[in-house]
């Protein structure tokens, strides 16, 4: 039976400032769990239904401590609308615990993204197309939100997200790196040579890119509407498709052309 | 002053029963307030700040209802976790309403969507790509919950929605009409021939296309990882997200090269 307080401190994780003050965050979900098993995150206790498949795992993680609960305590202890067999609570790694060093590939630099819905999918978007690093704004909302880990499906143990003030992030990398960002004013994106290094700005849902950022770019590219004559039409993407979008073509042009 | 149960009504209109029972839906925020008013639907009322810019339009609806409220009673009213200005009061239109009758371009047919912000973000891309009907199952997540209303950013009013029994709805179109839809034994999309009409079928966000669309399916496509010989990264996408590359996809093929 789980206790009053262990409930408390469960559901407390759900607000960023108990997320810090424990050092630990929520992920839920066989699949999820399981991702941060067997990743170099720190499980500290995993609490669910004993027939979950991911007790059977107990045998492989002797350190980890499995607590089986019944389904009302899970309804309990889980900060999702339909509670999914297992809550894990996994150690929250420090900030700066991993610096960017070398810049090969694309890196992805989100300019202060705020919801957590997007941040989760962003970051999952990227783990599909092979991205290693996302820079974020300070006030981006924190990744360890129980809806981004959630909505990452398991990539965040495979994506490394870094928050760093972003003006002077953009001061230090190389001066030959090209920054490319989604503008409205940009270039057609298909008829723009895109690099296999660089770094990729996404804006903010709902002002786009910053003016701090902004003097950062080097490479303005647009997505095109269809059809181009179109009058009336969306006036613009949800950040996480956007993301996509952009990725999307960078990878086709490397793997496919 | 609004009436205590003025407020009751409006904050009821978050659930579907009661959307059905009073043929209404909620709509926020002045971009997406704006959009309604400008469209075919009919709005009832519009409650909000009299400060917004939205106000500033009631000359030109006369026979609309525009309700000024002080930010507490706004803040009651609204369905957002951050409220915007603007509520209004929307007709919702019947069901069956749109028949599609011609299938020309493309048709997107969504198998099962249960995700409100997911819906609305597919109907925003869909709005983007020049899309203009959209087929769901019935059992897919109602358009006008408050959050696929919030998510479609006014794109709901360019973008027909209509719900139907799947199975019956392929049953009846044209033989050689070809059905896309993703699957992971499908052709590279990139080396896959796109027409420009068609249908495309997306799967629901956990168990992809359902066994009774699938045997409807004549085009299986695979949109590629990258790099593809990585072995690890995310195993799938969320649903909005390869709504959206599939789209593009589509777009560019037709328009670009």
């Amino acid at each position: 039976m789980l206790s009053k307080n262990t409930i408390k401190h469960i559901t407390s994780l759900k607000l960023r400032k108990f997320r810090l003050a424990h050092n630990q965050f929520i992920a839920e979900g066989p699949k999820v769990v399981k991702e941060f098993l067997n990743s170099g995150f720190i499980v500290e206790q995993v609490l669910g239904l004993p027939e979950s498949p991911v007790f059977e795992l107990r045998e492989n993680f002797p350190d980890i401590d499995f607590v089986p609960v019944s389904k009302k305590e899970l309804d309990r202890i889980s900060l999702l609308k339909t509670p999914n067999e297992v809550v894990a609570i996994v150690e929250r790694p420090e900030a700066g615990l991993f610096p960017i060093t070398a810049f090969s590939g694309i890196v992805l630099l989100l300019d202060e993204v705020k919801d957590p819905g997007n941040m989760g999918t962003i970051i999952r978007t990227a783990d599909w197309f092979g991205i290693h690093h996302i820079v974020c704004a300070r006030d981006s909302v924190d990744v360890f939100n129980p809806k981004t880990v959630q909505a990452t499906m398991g990539s965040l143990t495979r994506v490394r997200v870094h928050y760093a003030d972003l003006v002077a992030f953009l001061k230090n990398i190389p001066d030959d790196l090209p920054v490319y960002g989604t503008l409205l004013d940009g270039k057609n994106i298909y008829d723009t040579p895109l690099s296999e290094n660089g770094i990729i700005v996404i804006g903010n849902e709902s002002r786009g890119i910053s003016s701090k950022v902004l003097p950062f770019i080097t490479k303005a590219v647009y997505f095109p509407h269809f059809p181009s004559a179109q009058k009336a039409g969306a006036e613009s993407l949800n950040a996480s498709v956007a993301t996509a979008l952009v990725l999307a073509e960078f990878r086709r042009r490397g793997t496919v052309l």
